[in-house]
């Protein structure tokens, strides 16, 4: 493996200084063999963490899809779920399409949830486990079983979530206990289940809004201290702790930070969201992601991890530079903490993993989002001038 | 001037034809001497009307401004008016810059904004003026006589503002008769009474929310009908359209309807907002612009209306192909309409105010905003591959 002398580069906006990359990791010096390479004054930050995205789905590369589907969440499960059949939508060429688009970007590292129902069975997280291998090297990812259609009313869903589980997905994933499935009592049983028998963490959806999102809260937390699952709890979305009442919101925040219960977000600007300056005052880690994008839920997003903190910093209304500085750590250091990965960083030990970006400051780099000049992943080049090393197929 | 022949182009996404420029107006046919131009296949929209801007203050082009101003909207105001003078900010130079980046974009009409006060008097309107002159050809430019520090609260504005109508800017501006002025029959008698002694329309930007922007607004409904300007008067931002009382809401909105009120959105991710497809129903006039960027009071921004067709879609959650297109209506023909400009659109007859852009359909131009390939403006050639003929100062 090369070793790198990254020169004339700018650590966090931090002053110019050169950087060496030794086995793969940030080293304190050079050894005389290391490769120059000549920053040109930018700055150097850690690998963007895509803590929430759907590998398995999106229709990148393929002809444009008309959108015509009804207004209902049930609409757009109802009509994904067809959709992948008379598109013969192939999860192993789709996930490594999106990866491939996030690693031009800067992306190091994935969680993406994967579709797990009775139609497609475990086709989906195949596909993504092929990706994850074909791309070992040049990003990280994890993988989510995801029962997007429901688990407790479409029955033998909760056998395929097993059976992903032993094949090599990460995480148990949920939806909406009581939005979907009708029935959140067997549906939080069934995942926290399926994580006690597996030791693996959760990351559930939850698109349910003020007293039914939080009624669904307060349920997983019993379920998290219950089973001493905190700190391997994570709720995506949480549209509810964007409710007005904030005195009740407050409350359901604060036993969220006892239970170490994870936020990540997406930031949409047309739902309710969490508030990240006050989870974070709470110390609750708090991540963020693209979700699904340019798929049959709508034609937006493109994987810019950059764009989704200058989305979180827009959302939350974070305009100071301090605070733009905040949305990024969420779209680094955030997911890296919720994703429990090692020695994430610039410091000398940590992995190589990192984005040249353009811009005389953090802030001026998420607002202009210009094409990633470099991109490093354990010190390999993955990425130049915006575009992967790897040609998608 | 010479004629073009846009050959292989496909006008709002619509089947490859060729379009005819004649004498800087889209025509039936071409003359012999019309020179070819080839369009690749690529969609045609009419130029990007920006309907709400503030070109004379902008630090585009500046060193990188940190940002620690105060919470409060009056914090942001006092800050600007003070950084003004620290800076040296130059309203002419500003201007030509950012409406250079704009044109860029495809923008080529330009609603904007201008501060007037009591400490920088005119030179706002002067320098947006030169520019306007400057640029002429390139990109129109509508002024807007704007009290950002208040009138009522600072005695003299009213007289600057007098004064910058005779200068020559088109239309008086307003600002939170109640918020900021703290004297709402006030305010909005000194914007009416300028209305109607310089014979203009009127733009009044109305931060206030739910039942202080709902009073507001039957002020300024009252005073369009008693003077007859319905059809004169346009309500930017109208945040107050945004209030969860859909009832009460949906009552105003009639009344704006009836009085011909129309309404630009900046379609923000952190203010309520007007449902844009509920304005559109009831035949209210929309448009849509970029609000200040880059400037004292946040990072974010860029003058790209594509990116802000983007941002009223997923501010008001369209996803369907037809929505997403309306969208992109409210950034083209939505804003020429409140801006009263003849002859816009492909139609022949039409002046030659357009934009080539990328993508299969008009959805994917609006999602991806890749670099505009060609811009034309009155049949002249403005900007190419994203970037203005001309140079910024
Ligand atoms: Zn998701
Ligand atoms: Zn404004």
């Amino acid at each position: 493996m090369t070793n790198l002398l990254l020169k004339n580069v700018r650590p966090m906006g931090q002053p110019a200084t050169d950087l060496a990359v030794v086995n793969g990791r940030f080293a304190e010096t050079a050894p005389p063999n290391a490769e120059p390479v000549d920053c040109g004054g930018r700055i150097l930050i850690p690998g963007l963490v895509e803590a929430h995205t759907h590998l398995d789905k999106s229709l990148l590369g393929l002809p444009w899809y008309r959108n015509e589907v009804g207004p209902r969440l049930i609409d757009k499960i109802t009509n994904e779920r067809e959709v992948k059949v008379s598109l013969g939508l192939d999860p192993r060429i789709q996930s490594e399409r999106q990866s491939i688009q996030s690693i031009g970007y800067g992306t190091t590292h994935i969680r993406s949830h994967v579709d797990i129902d009775t139609h497609h069975g475990l086709a989906g997280v195949e596909g993504v486990l092929a990706t994850r291998e074909k791309l070992a090297g040049y990003v990280d990812i994890e993988i989510v079983a995801f029962p997007q259609s429901g688990m407790i009313i479409r029955p033998g869903t909760v056998e395929k979530m097993d059976e992903a589980l032993s094949l090599g997905a990460d995480i148990v994933g949920g939806l909406d206990p009581c939005g979907i499935d009708r029935d959140p009592r067997a549906h939080l049983d069934a995942i926290f289940g399926l994580a006690e028998k597996h030791g693996k963490p959760i990351d559930i959806h939850l698109h349910e809004r003020d007293a039914l999102g939080g009624f669904s809260t307060e349920e997983i937390i019993a379920r998290t201290v219950a089973l001493g699952m905190q700190g391997k709890v994570t709720i995506s979305h949480a549209f509810c702790l964007g409710a007005t009442d904030r005195a009740y919101v407050g409350d359901l925040q604060a036993q969220l930070a006892e239970a170490r219960i994870h936020i990540i977000t997406t930031a949409p600007s047309s739902a309710p969201v969490p508030a990240v300056m006050e989870l974070r005052a709470l110390g609750i880690l708090t991540g963020a992601g693209s979700d699904g994008f340019r798929d049959t839920w709508g034609p937006y997003g493109n994987g810019d991890m950059l764009e989704r903190a200058m989305y979180v910093g827009q959302r939350n209304n974070l305009r100071r530079d301090d605070e733009v500085e905040m949305a990024l750590d969420i779209c680094t250091f955030g997911g890296a903490a919720i994703m429990e990965l090692a020695d994430y960083g610039l410091a000398p030990g940590c992995k190589a993993d990192a984005v040249l970006v353009e811009g005389e400051t953090l802030t001026e780099a998420v607002v202009t989002r210009a094409p990633r000049k470099l991109v490093l992943k354990g010190g390999k080049l993955t990425a130049r001038d915006g575009v992967c090393v790897l040609t998608a197929p």
